[in-house]
């Protein structure tokens, strides 16, 4: 899709290209970033781009520990922390020392594509489960789901391709889930939370925490779009000080960093975010976006559901074949996905961390795709 | 050994413990890398720390192309360069890509104990052969080892932990025993180059091109040792522009690096090495060091082959057991690393990549524990 943009955009001018296809923030660095950047940048002690033990800079892991002993309500310490490449990268490392080969992993649908590769890359299996209409969890699919074979249920909340944002009467509710079946089967399921959207919220919401919720937990997540710097591949894994056999998940951990060739996160962009705890760009922008997104597409008569964070809108394409629609909204220069792709037919997903005249310029051509079929 | 370190030197002081167990470059990064790191981390133009082509940045891919080029006297281009996540990154790459359920891997010996790793994550067999005393190239045992399973040979030039630069005369004969056998067992077969230590040799010596001598090859780097960064995880994959199937495997690659979780090399990174192409730390510097230690430990009477790159000396223990020995070496703390880790047992590894005063430190130490054994 990126390399599909680009040529788009070559022919027709960018600005007559309308490009929802790709999560890549268009909202700059926070400020304080450039700043911490240009300051870390000029730090020329020995050893500052050297080798560092497998689970990364002590000073950056200790000020995400202390940062999340805040927000989590609870003591979160050095040892629960590993930098990662980014939240794919956390991923894998989390896969691979947890997945036996035949290990089910139940992921709600829709659901990010990139966790298809990651779970097969070590072995594992997925077991995808529908949610409700509104795209909330919907625990008796899950509940149905759960075999002697289940190792791990995989959430991503707020969601890519929904926006949804899981409440904590949900994220309750799995627990005590998981807790039973864990005890019934004699076995551990890990809730694993990839969370990178965690601080783009609207309308005052905020992401319950699984860490304090269930013991067996573990968060993986990144500063790509917080920070807006996914080029960068900077992010991490939280352990539940809870988690069964922590010592044993830990070197599991800090082995998979290294021998899957992530060695430890970049060095440079651990110490700039040793800085930057509970920085983030400013979630309004997006908000705008998607108030402005929403309202132009409800009004043409789109069904959507109106999401409750990241930057994601999927809504219901006027014809079953999502993909056909997602062709037709091409002949207005309109990009988004299939959500076919996403484990969702009949949606598509419109990215819109994009310009605000993307989307306003966009409006037109949605509606003419949306009656060409109605 | 690295925690094993830090904490030796917490209990005895640094100046007291003569650490050679890693491969953390002493040496600090080029001058011109912090002018241009610092010049770098000023751009905030938009998307700078944005998402990419998985393939990594195009300007970067072209400078290193214009260089290799030159390097090595033959047409390289954009599309036959991937930037990864260092040299660690590139090989997961690789091996995920060339690797089929079974397919075998032939290494000489001693090896980087990582290969095994590296090549178990992707479903393959590592099949180790030995090297010669002076550890080149033992061809016969190459061709020995070749069934109708081999997929690729993989050397590591310079050599860790060896130091041995494996010379023209050695590529052309493996170049033309893996063409013999390709043809006659009717399957590619890949040579894979590691090359991180390619601009640290010696005694005027360089590297031959395996890219140049053989149609099916490919070469893993980073610029973790000539540029003294190995924490920022950042090298690349060249692939031979005549490589069969060059077109699917490039595809693959790029996919692998996407759903390995390393998605892109970091982008400071790459736009940092764009301005470096042909940097490197003066390997004067690593020979004084590998002289003043081959010296010392000759007249002490130690069986050292000389190396000829990298910063790895590789002598044979006094006695069988090279466990044993290295524990007694910690009795007058020095840390070395056993060869039987390596695949060549009977030696111990030393990294010389240290201060002079850590070598001339140890030199007493390294003495008696010798004639311990003699």
């Amino acid at each position: 899709m990126f390399e599909a943009g680009i040529q788009l955009k070559e022919e027709y001018g960018a600005e007559n290209v309308f490009d929802f296809s790709l999560g890549n923030p268009n909202v700059p660095p926070p400020d304080i970033f450039q700043r911490v950047l240009r300051e870390t940048a000029e730090d020329d002690r020995p050893g500052v781009h050297g080798y560092m033990p497998n689970a990364g800079l002590s000073e950056t892991r200790s000020a995400i520990a202390r940062y999340l002993s805040d927000v989590h309500e609870m003591t979160i310490t050095v040892d629960h922390i590993l930098t990662t490449c980014g939240a794919g990268g956390a991923l894998n490392v989390v896969f691979k020392t947890l997945l036996d080969p035949g290990d089910e992993v139940i992921i709600p649908t829709p659901f990010f594509v990139e966790y298809r590769f990651y779970i097969d890359n070590h072995g594992g299996t997925p077991v995808l489960v529908t949610t409700n209409d509104d795209f909330s969890l919907d625990m008796a699919a899950i509940e149905k789901a759960v075999t002697e074979k289940t190792k791990i249920v995989l959430i991503n909340s707020p969601n890519n391709p929904t926006g949804a944002v899981y409440d904590a009467r949900q994220i309750d509710a799995l627990s005590r889930l998981l807790k039973e079946k864990s005890a019934a089967l004699g076995r551990d399921i890990y809730l694993v939370s990839d969370e990178p959207y965690r601080d783009i919220v609207y309308d005052g919401m905020s992401v319950p925490s699984v860490l304090s919720r269930f013991s067996n937990s573990i968060v993986a997540t990144s500063y790509s779009k917080n920070l807006s710097i996914p080029g960068e591949r900077i992010g991490y894994i939280v352990l539940s000080p809870e988690l069964s056999d922590i010592s044993a998940v830990t070197a599991g951990m800090v082995l998979c960093n290294r021998i899957l060739g992530f060695v430890n996160a970049p060095a440079l962009m651990q110490r700039v975010v040793t800085r930057l705890q509970g920085v983030s760009v400013d979630s309004a922008i997006y908000q705008k976006k998607r108030d402005l997104l929403y309202a132009g597409l409800t009004d043409i008569g789109y069904d959507v559901e109106k999401p409750g964070g990241a930057f994601y809108l999927f809504p219901r394409t006027p014809i079953d074949d999502d993909v056909a629609f997602v062709q037709a909204l091409q002949k207005y220069n309109i990009l988004a996905v299939p959500g076919s792709g996403f484990g969702g037919p009949g949606h598509i997903r419109i990215c819109y961390c994009v310009d605000d005249n993307t989307i306003t310029g966009a409006m037109n051509g949605f509606e003419k795709a949306f009656h060409e079929f109605r």
